[in-house]
């Protein structure tokens, strides 16, 4: 009797979600798959089921003699994981689809582009970009005025510096606040770079929104779930930087916090994770987080190689091979008088230092650019 | 003749620094090493040693065939380390002293005691203590007290539950806010217990301190300075629970932020770490980093293994753990009904299981509080 | 017509797998589920069908808007996974049933309990066991027997100690060899204590075992899978160490080829992750890996707490934290001087201290042997 | 008089390390620094000091009011670390010079070339190489010639496949043995490439060097000493792969074993760290320590991506990403057909994709090795 309750269940998915069904329009299909302890009871599944199709799941329960495991067929966001995984005799929780929806390439399998007003475009067949400057702005506007020339140059398109600073130690310098504001729009005028500076707590917001052209969240902060829900009401691009131990996930869903909040225009910003190892170099820069999140995300994403590797002579090579892979620009810490920087001095190029990495860098990216606009097939 | 230069030097230092110099009164130690790399210059040198001299460092260079190495003795809180490393040929500084200074058991031999209006204690040789209640306050004020009212038959001393929620995923619940606070406070006022909540926001501080008898900061938010910088201006005790992927020292150092800006009433709060295998765990409590903790800090610790495992059958051996390391309390998810919670149902115990799990835990204490008691000498 | 195909194949598969089939004999179940790429082809998937079906597992095709999703039915030790993930349009393979059988608790639903010819008996109910002495065996005979009699008179079970030394540095002390192995057997028969030492080359396999009661597998060695096969193939229990960064799946499979390969008496031994926190402690004891693997394996399993933390002052904590876990026992490192021992000093007691300290420690093991001779019902 | 002792020993030091103090022959330097615990007796200092004489250490202990610090002078070799951290109030011990000594570019600063008797070369300014083939050589042998013709017209050096493979699992395949050593020589007589292929037991070692060009020892083998010493003592080069989780220095102090036991023909291999996000590819490839390996080493080294993230779509991105920052070579599965592979087919090239990604590849290298005949200043 039961048998036929189940043969009913099925006929009715069958055409939705079975192989080689034809031309059947498809709207479900498995997202979520559950599986029960070994020793969960019956009243257990029950009640798992039940929860599922309150939610408005479909469901298909396989019992086996060690693991039974449920099928679950909907949309997910309207239940929390958690929920499940709660309830007695749930082993464990396996995703078929990302968690991550706006962020996902299944559903924009376009390279997201975000333009400027004055035309510089981030992502895409887009020639990557070069942000530089100063750790955080001093006092001395000189000395950030001359790293600003200097990259406009070079033909970088932003300049960066932070106003407001973490700093693990409260004995730290932690920036000037609105005056390095005043002094990163002062160097825009000129020279026209774009501003880029951090937002660490949303009571700045409309402060730093004022002068900045891209707010920049850091990585400690990539799980303020305040801030990010900040930015995402506002309408300037953001640089989401990856937390130093967020996986590849969390981070594609810290970019759907501001995305769901309102903001697409999200610039991912790869920069070193902790790892055992911290001998040589401050974080591990995960290189092929690139190549990954271009696969999953449409997202553009960059690479910090200065705090990604906290080492002047690692900038070089490992801006190189971010670009290699595919990133949409750099980032890169540079100072007029590294030697006297408040911060970060360690992880800075001089002035004298960046025109020669950034001539040799230019030219790798004027050949990635050309092989962009005539792109070979990939593997698979 | 810089040779006599530095004997003078040396002379002048001698009765302050090396071994067995009699009674003469120190008040100025190696306090950093730093090492130069193998290429470093005479100039770079210099220049290492002038900017120490500068921040009223004392200074005795050592010259090797391969590395010079440059001790330095003072206080190092005027001068930031990053300002050493970013100098030219530096290759790394190494710390003699503990960059935590406020947290740091050298300053305050003895443990810190925080008291309660109502008498409750945490830390030294008091009875651990036990934090309880639900990930996040729900609509149901009636289950939420009878966790409370559950809790105090029990001997618990704190009422713990969520207003604003930290979750990975926007499509996850949130939190009631200022309800979920109001509830607490009606729990309190109906069972005595001492209400535990988290700050996720520097513009929340009043609203929180106005309901809560301690302030949370969460494990997201252990390097989120702001907030850190304004629970440090309140003057409620603090829980800072470790970040999942913080060094010891990055705790303690977020620690001295708080204290820094004028707050010594913190709790340490381990609640597990990011790692390698995530199969079985959602988080790897550091047990170790209780005793550690103990030695270097005067500061209290209480364990979280509800956050620290993920798992609810592992929160009552892994209670125990931290309580026979030497804890100073445990905080554990309840919930009236673990399979509806709309948060971490997976890690919480229901009602009739967190009566068994304490009824053993509290033997457990009651053991551990006569030992402490009579503390026998330990092995260092 | 390939509706029909399936529908044949879901006919069969029914009165199998599908919840509430009544007292139907089942004797497969999902034991994979195969996720394919969102632009996977229907050759793609047919591909993976057909490799499934050719190592007789029974298929269930589930085709969404996104992601096809294939369930596979039947014994996966049949076909290795990696064959699977290697066909073109597979996204990610998803295994329900734990890849180890022999060490799985699913198998063997109670305890495994080894005992040795004087009657020690390791796991279950037992009293949990002690093994302690040097690091590595040195010259000094008088010195070994010491700390075997200062054992011996502590009620500790098993004697330890290294005859050939894995060492980070070609400059370190290796191990005595052949030597060391004699010196044990000597102190054993003066004792009557059990011997434990280290097989650190197959080679040396017939020598290790005909002078130790116990063969260890150190850490460094846990998937060198020759020498796991060697000792499969011996009649002498083994304790395998955990490797500082293996999971708790791959710990598991190392015991697995140990099993697979003959021999069944496997005590796991935990010692220690490695970590990006080294600053206070060489490793970081993953103390939850205990009740986590008493879920998952019927094998007994105790704690290192000298090489889990590398700091003297941790062990009796961390030991008494493993203990209160259900760890079935202890290894300690004891030496008879340790500021002369020539590996390992930093985390050995001396003998003064070894006595203090399990003196306290034996007191703990006695109380939770009392309590596994009438065990509570635990929270699952 | 004790203040004299100590002034005695400085006049006598210090023409030999202090800054500045002119053309004086100097033949130690400070190789250790000794941090006392806060609490350390003057009893403790004196042990350390006498420990380090008798190693003929020269000795200077700078007193203060928290720490005492202990400045060791001579060569460290004689003396393990480990027994002066064993000391009574001992906190640690910082190095200044690197543990590695052969494997140092302080000892050797021109790169290592390693020269093939057929004129192929690894390291310096040599032309990158690259190394391929199957994970494991199988029945087919028309299969792996079909794989080395390919690499042959394609310019490869060397044909790489295991005969002995180490597998998490016992129930996958693991190897053909002589076999496969046996069809690897008759490929390379057919084509001329130099055989690299896995040594697992120093039992096989003869049996592998009549077969091989180049022996690998596996990352799971980094540190199987016996291994080490056992490739130490044959006149092959060595490849050495990089433990998932071993630090850079642990990895040069297992090419200094080999070095030690009289084999300098080292080449390294950087194949991917274990990290706590595996949802995306399987290790997390290092790419910062080719750079940071070429700074303080001599060594070759070489990076394979293909174990280095575990997806094939990932091959071609970290191989570019490996040889713009400098690294000697790359190494890369491919199989005659992937998806019949019998181990890591899911990440091997096709043959067809092979000649694409190697087309591709082969361009970048040829402009690299231009860039190496005419280096840059580089920014240190």
């Amino acid at each position: 009797m039961v048998v036929i309750l189940y043969l009913i269940v099925l006929f009715d998915l069958l055409p939705e979600f079975y192989y080689n069904c034809g031309n059947v329009s498809i709207n479900k299909e498995v997202t979520m798959i559950i599986i029960m302890e070994r020793n969960a009871t019956e009243e257990n599944i029950q009640t798992v089921v039940d929860l599922l199709e309150l939610h408005e799941f479909k469901v298909l329960v396989k019992q086996g003699d060690v693991h039974t495991v449920i099928d679950a067929l909907g949309d997910k966001t309207t239940l929390s994981p958690g929920r499940i995984e709660a309830l007695d005799g749930v082993k464990q929780i396996k995703f078929i689809r990302e968690p991550f929806r706006l962020a996902s390439r299944d559903r924009k399998p376009e390279d997201t582009v975000i333009e400027f007003s004055n035309g510089v475009k981030i992502g895409g067949a887009n020639r990557p970009v070069s942000m530089v400057g100063p750790c955080s702005v001093e006092e001395d506007y000189e000395g950030l005025l001359e790293v600003a020339q200097a990259a406009k140059e070079l033909g970088c398109q932003f300049l960066r510096g932070g106003a407001f600073k973490p700093r693990t130690s409260p004995y730290d310098f932690d920036g000037l606040g609105e005056k390095a504001l005043q002094y990163l729009a002062k160097a825009r005028e000129a020279t026209g770079l774009l501003v880029v500076t951090e937002l660490m707590d949303s009571a700045d917001l409309d402060l730093v929104c004022h002068y900045a052209d891209v707010i920049q969240i850091g990585a400690r902060n990539m799980q303020n779930f305040k801030l990010l829900k900040s930015v995402g009401k506002c309408n300037k691009p953001v640089i989401l930087k990856r937390g130093a131990a967020s996986t590849i996930r969390e981070f594609l869903l810290a970019a759907e916090h501001i995305m769901y909040n309102g903001n697409e225009q999200v610039i991912l910003c790869e920069r070193g994770l902790k790892s055992f190892d911290s001998a040589f170099t401050r974080n591990l820069l995960d290189i092929s987080a690139v190549p990954v999140i271009k696969k999953y995300s449409h997202l553009p994403i960059i690479v910090d190689p200065s705090h990604g590797t906290g080492q002047r002579y690692l900038i070089e090579p490992m801006a190189k091979a971010g670009l290699v892979v595919g990133a949409d620009g750099v980032m890169v810490e540079v100072h007029h008088n590294p030697s006297q920087a408040l911060s970060d001095g360690k992880q800075s190029l001089s002035i004298p230092q960046f025109k020669e990495v950034f001539t040799r860098l230019n030219s790798l990216i004027d050949t990635l650019h050309l092989e962009k606009s005539a792109p070979v097939l990939s593997v698979e």
